[in-house]
């Protein structure tokens, strides 16, 4: 596909990551780690041409580069001064005398491996991200003094570099953490920022496919992946969530942009995963940036039309940045989570995670073949893919709960998988998964109309449809009412049944305040026998629909709601058409006793059969 | 995950994938084939392991199995009679003394190389497959007697074994075809077939987790991938669709059955290739059968909640068996189809199709790393997966047409990328991508209702929803109506507007044939100003719903068709999502302007306003 060798500082789980979607694209990749480097494991084809050494060492990096057409890299902490060095000998691909061979550009690393110079970077971008001054001090008052120069404590004391997984990071949230703060990280040069009062963490994955840095052009020059949630455990990445909890799509968007700005001001190419906190007032801001793929950006593999692998060769190689067509970062499934592995108290305790997986369908495994594990070294992640958060939510609850069991047990000597997995037993009965979520809402106002929605619901608990059944009334609970209405969507229903009688306001009301299709069914009140229902519930104004159906008929109503739900579940339009089947045979059946019994004995026997055209 | 590790006989795609899958996993797994095989290449860690020989070679298969726990094949050619010495001498693996060392069984390999042998063991097993006769004699006559024991011509002769893609057949249409076929497969084992005059060919992948042949416990001892449609041109696999087009639910349920009945009537654990037919009286029968992972099941890998690789590694080692769970097997999306890319007539002539793929967002490149392309060698393949059949049917259209000059000019010599792209160019003018599939069908009466769907088609018009308006009269054209119902779902509709009047027949009728949601719109005709039609419509029986809205109100109609549709398309939920805050704001505008400028001059202004409460 591609006849450049690529170069990789770096082969962990990144490296072999990339490394497996080179081999489906036929790419090389060349590695420098240690030998038998997680990203060499997998690659036989270019054993020639890895390295055993460091990418932290000059010598290695320098004797690397001469075999490789285009250098990259796996991890930030890289020696930029080589790099540079390399950059100005022989700048470009031998046959793109246009394509730079260091990609993204050593520029940009060296930006983003000092987080001050990095913060400072964005500001001077326009791209918001908390306030931070420099620690030049090393006395306690000194940075109590920068603590009151960033409007006061908390603040966050970090390491400028060589920083990751929370390592570098020293909260101080009163003047009593100050000393420790200090003694903590003594010996590194050190910033404060300003705490961010985050109520969510997100990731976005941003691919740049032009060398220039400009944030005005960031919709020429990057694309996004999907917003991701990222959970944070002892400041390690647990559990992504794509699309991210409760965020609304316009959030989402604002973040996608913000990422892209954030990218699009550095030099060079490739895929750049973008950290950001979305604060208690909705606004976004850039907590820090990895110039390569990101830990959450591993669901990309399952979840997208391309992964952020496959993204990052791509775009650092010169014939192929420009074939990344818009559309192809976006998600291919409906939901996606991810659950890193991390190493436990023994060097396989965190096989009990993967080989809790195997049971779970859909659970795709990832080991990264690092040998023994170590508490908290990430050994492997699993990614679930599915229709809706809910289904992959619930297929990822015993595998955390698994997890969490290995953490707990991180620090205790010789920890049998068994004591781990008693942990896990009976972590799982104080924290069952979580039910399977209704995808139908039937509401009704008082509860004297079940009696109408009754044989609906018969129906309905034979249909492979989970479902809520509740009251909520426009006149008597109008606030709860229209606050159901806004939730539907982010609730994942997919209809809403409303039953009403008489002024009839509640499936109008209802509908009014979601997308989500909302189907009336008149209940007969006291007069009129349910025609004031009906009227009050078909002539909606123009604008707000809601799907009637025919008086006191609950069965089509639920009958409507599956038909709703069966376009995007296969298992619903099956059952429905096996159900009008039956009907048709059963009418089919009643036509032939008729004809065959005479009308005269007919009418007792209607009584025994079951539910349609009665 | 697992110890043991796994000896494949044979490095080709297959095993290259089949070794892809075990990264993930981290198992062990060694090759036995020629030095640098594709599935080598992938493979650094078990490089010790390896052999360079091959696997129809039985000092290499002996000396090969010392190296592995558990054996298994990748290319059913391998010599069986080491392979039964070798099970004899060490039937089970080490530490696990009841699972067998070679899986499947040499048995079953025997069993399938031999298809003359297959066929008969698919008879005695009660599996459906044409009829056969073994063809023992050299002479035309003694050929043609054959043909009229299996009923008459055409027949089809095929070579009993190392036969594939096509080759060691020979269709006998007339008896002029009886001498050419004798001698083009001379000096081969023979044996006859009576002719399958199928309308589609299907595949279904089987994964075996148990080591017993039993027909009867079929449901205990396999599980089911999806059925796939198979497409071959010149005898190869050029194209799978999944689920196969057009093939009604309980049709492929029959096919899962009758595939899964094969694979248990075989020792042996793995996933098998089942081939079939669907003959033109919806009957289905056993073409063959293949005892590893297929080209057919290449689609699992994106498609699947687990790959055809992952689930016969799974199968095949005895601690991993049984953690295959029902569903594991089954679409994590809703549409697939995978496209060969076969070898052109220079050695980089295929990689025209990768190229092309590289525009297209969605599609997954395989390359496998075979070097050179020679005319029809498999050299990679591509999936797309998507929501839809009609979605991956337009994305995998231009790479089909590259395919298909790539195969144009398979015979011409020097032949350049520019003359097979400019044939490319030439077919996609004649051809081009079908448009996109209409989501939501309007229907009417007749013309005349149109002016009242106008206002909800104009709205129609500014959402991101493909759509068909037509007319279909319940009562002018009945049969052309129910028609169009019996086919919506499988059209790819996800829901019908129908406008009708007076006695207003159309939307229940319509309903009556469809699982589809069908929306009526209750047209105003001569008399009763429209309350006939609302009746009409909105007072269906039991057991058939039909969604009503207000009398002529089409944009509710159409706005109720979007939000059912948004149900499943993210895109058309945010775009209602903004018209319902768009309403919102406009409604306070009005009454902003109204309380500001006084009821006296606001009725001119209001016709400026655009859509929403008039």
């Amino acid at each position: 596909m591609d006849s450049h060798t690529v170069g990789v500082l770096g082969g962990g789980q990144l490296g072999r990551m990339l490394v497996e979607a080179a081999h489906r694209l036929n790419i090389k990749v060349a590695i420098l780690d240690s030998e038998n480097a997680p990203a060499k494991q997998i690659n036989q084809i270019a054993a020639a041409a890895h390295i055993t050494g460091s990418f932290a060492n000059a010598e290695d990096v320098r004797h690397f580069a001469a075999k490789a057409d285009v250098l990259t890299y796996e991890i930030e902490h890289v020696d930029t001064q080589v790099l540079e060095a390399l950059d100005s000998e022989s700048p470009f691909v031998e046959d793109s005398q246009s394509w730079r061979r260091i990609q993204p550009s050593w520029r940009t690393i060296r930006q983003i491996q000092d987080k001050f110079v990095q913060k400072q970077h964005f500001a001077e971008n326009g791209i918001p991200t908390a306030d931070s001054k420099g620690v030049g001090t090393t006395s306690p008052q000194g940075l109590k003094e920068i603590g009151l120069e960033l409007g006061g404590l908390p603040i966050m004391l970090k390491a400028r570099t060589q920083a990751y997984d929370g390592r570098g990071n020293y909260p101080i949230m009163n003047l009593s953490d100050i000393e420790p703060a200090l003694r903590a990280l003594a010996d590194r040069p050190l910033y404060a920022e300003r705490w961010a009062s985050f109520k969510k963490e997100l990731a976005v994955m941003v691919v740049k496919t032009k060398q220039e840095a400009n944030v005005d052009t960031y919709e020429q020059i990057t694309l996004p992946f999907p917003v991701t949630e990222t959970i944070h455990t002892d400041s390690i990445c647990k559990l992504t969530f794509t699309p991210p909890r409760g965020v609304p799509i316009k959030i989402q968007r604002q973040a996608q942009d913000l990422a892209r700005k954030a990218v699009a001001s550095f030099e060079g190419t490739g895929v750049f995963g973008v950290e950001l906190f979305l604060l208690e007032d909705d606004s976004i801001i850039v907590n820090e940036i990895a110039p390569r793929p990101h830990n959450s950006g591993h669901y990309t593999i399952e979840a997208c039309h391309m992964s952020q692998y496959e993204a990052h060769l791509r775009a650092i190689l010169p014939g192929l940045a420009d074939t990344i067509e818009p559309g192809a970062t976006d998600l291919a499934v409906n939901a996606a989570v991810m659950l890193n592995i991390l190493g436990g108290p023994e060097p396989n305790s965190h096989l009990l995670v993967a080989k809790a997986a195997l049971k779970v369908p859909g659970a795709k495994i990832h080991l990264y073949g690092k040998g023994d594990g170590r508490p908290g070294r990430k050994m492997g992640h699993i990614t679930i893919v599915g229709k809706s958060m809910s289904e992959v939510e619930r297929k990822i609850h015993p595998l955390i709960i698994t997890a969490d069991s290995v953490r707990a047990h991180k620090h205790s000597e010789r920890t049998s998988d068994e004591a781990i997995q008693a942990t896990a037993d009976e972590l799982l009965k104080l924290n069952p998964a979580p039910p399977e979520k209704p995808l139908l809402a039937i509401v009704m106002g008082s509860d004297t109309d079940l009696a109408t929605l009754r044989p609906g619901l018969e129906l309905l608990d034979k249909m492979p449809i989970p479902y809520l059944v509740t009251i909520t009334s426009a006149h008597r609970t109008p606030q709860h009412m229209l606050n159901f209405g806004k939730a539907a969507a982010s609730r994942g229903f997919k209809a809403i049944v409303a039953a009403a009688g008489g002024a009839a306001h509640l499936p109008g009301m209802m509908a009014s305040e979601t997308t989500v299709p909302v189907i009336g069914c008149p209940v007969k009140a006291s007069s009129m026998d349910g025609l004031d229902s009906l009227f009050a519930i078909v002539q909606m104004p123009r604008g707000i629909p809601v799907a009637t159906v025919g008086i006191a008929n609950s069965t089509n109503a639920i009958l409507l709601a599956a038909r709703i739900i069966g376009t995007s579940e296969p298992k619903v339009q099956e059952w429905l058409a096996a159900h009008l089947q039956q009907m048709d045979d059963e009418n089919m059946a009643k036509a032939a006793r008729l004809e065959s019994e005479g009308w005269q004995t007919y009418k007792k026997l209607d009584q025994a059969m079951p539910l349609s055209f009665k």
